[in-house]
């Protein structure tokens, strides 16, 4: 059985905290955070503290709080066990604890009254040696089912990747609802098309997904639709077009 | 019962032709192409022709063909009856057919072989009077749910905006997967997310769902991930980033 401990009170502990409770095959055995009251509707559930020195034994602490706190907090565990943190963006080398050390990453956009489907999220995972990964992948496998071994560089890469797909995909999305909502159309008319385009990707490489007047060069259409933007969006649908047009020839 | 003629044999044409074809609340009674190769096949069916003096009488009359062939091909029609067509970005005046005109705009990305649900497409409709208009609205829920009034005005704005939430956001899966390929982490890992965010702006407005640090202005994560990209890359996350942190300011 894996004894755990979670240091943090934001978004992905809670998730954390809420999956592992009934487990049995793994055990929450402390939550530790910094404010004491974020936590206190846990205390009849499991042991809780806002004193680092007081951390009980465990086989795995994972750290899930605000990325530039990573390396502090790290530094104050002295207990043994494996140390983990859960950020996409924080190299492993970040964490300051002398023992073993560990990335814990999962793959999607928490919201905090939001339910999680864990089944469906990829834990990233990586160690610096095979049996403490071993282990990081039995606690992911008591949670989900997607497993990935991902080292710090690769998650780097994949962190930005993911700011390409998650947020300035949801910032075209924006410009899109401001395009609707000026001309009073209601947005939810794009809602199919949407949902078709991030799903058309798992059975076609986006590459050959694409479609539209860049991808055929219909310099005609393009004109029209620049006269019907704004300056900012020009700018955004030019450089979109253009990269579109040129492939991977820059 | 309404008497449906269909001019084309593209992708729109063919899924139209597939959905009519039981249909007994509407009927289609014919089908046009300029090569008779395509629709050879149909000849069991339902009437058809390449012959466009051979049109017969029909209640509507659906142009499904590229966006430049419309002029032409409406021009030939002489039979009463509404005319419509199909296309996003095409005006209803660009119909040259001496009757009356209408639009029957089906907003979805269609793909030959993938079998399309009706029940979810918007159907964009307008026409010149209200009982035309009453027509259209009766066909497309004899195929269909969601029915939209949008005027060609307000269609031509929205076929820009889903520019952006399709081909640019399909552009950005590209770069995203050119990403991962290059360090060799699986392109599947992001579909949770991809898919999430997706999801996530039919229940919050896209603006509220930002997150990332384009939104939280952190220019620390801002600068090492433009370490990591190409010059491309670099140049389409700067301007994505400066317009999210901008926000409606320009």
């Amino acid at each position: 059985m894996i004894k755990v401990v979670i240091l943090g009170a934001g978004n992905v502990a809670s998730h954390l905290i809420d999956i592992l409770l009934p487990k049995t095959d793994t055990q929450l055995i402390q939550v530790y955070a910094r404010d004491i009251t974020k936590i206190t509707h846990l205390k009849n559930h499991v042991s809780i503290t806002n004193n680092i020195e007081l951390l009980k034994e465990a086989d795995i602490y994972i750290i899930a709080v605000s990325d530039n706190a990573i390396g502090t907090i790290s530094s104050k565990i002295k207990t043994k066990g494996l140390v983990v943190h859960t950020s996409g963006s924080v190299s492993i080398n970040s964490l300051n604890n002398s023992g073993r050390k560990g990335i814990f990453y999962l793959l999607q956009s928490f919201s905090k009254d939001k339910k999680v489907d864990f089944d469906t999220i990829p834990f990233c995972l990586e160690a610096e040696n095979k049996d403490d990964l071993k282990t990081l992948e039995t606690l992911a496998l008591s949670i989900g089912k997607k497993i990935y071994f991902i080292n710090s560089e690769q998650r780097k890469h994949l962190h930005v990747a993911a700011v390409f797909v998650n947020n300035f995909v949801n910032h075209l999305y924006t410009i899109g609802n401001d395009i609707c909502s000026k001309y009073d159309v209601p947005f939810e008319v794009l809602y199919p098309l949407i949902k078709e385009t991030a799903l058309k990707i798992q059975s076609l490489s986006p590459e050959d997904a694409q479609t539209g007047p860049a991808k055929r060069n219909d310099t005609k259409t393009i004109k029209n639709h620049l006269d019907l933007l704004t300056n900012k969006q020009q700018e955004i649908y030019t450089i979109l077009t253009e990269s579109i047009i040129n492939g991977k020839k820059l």
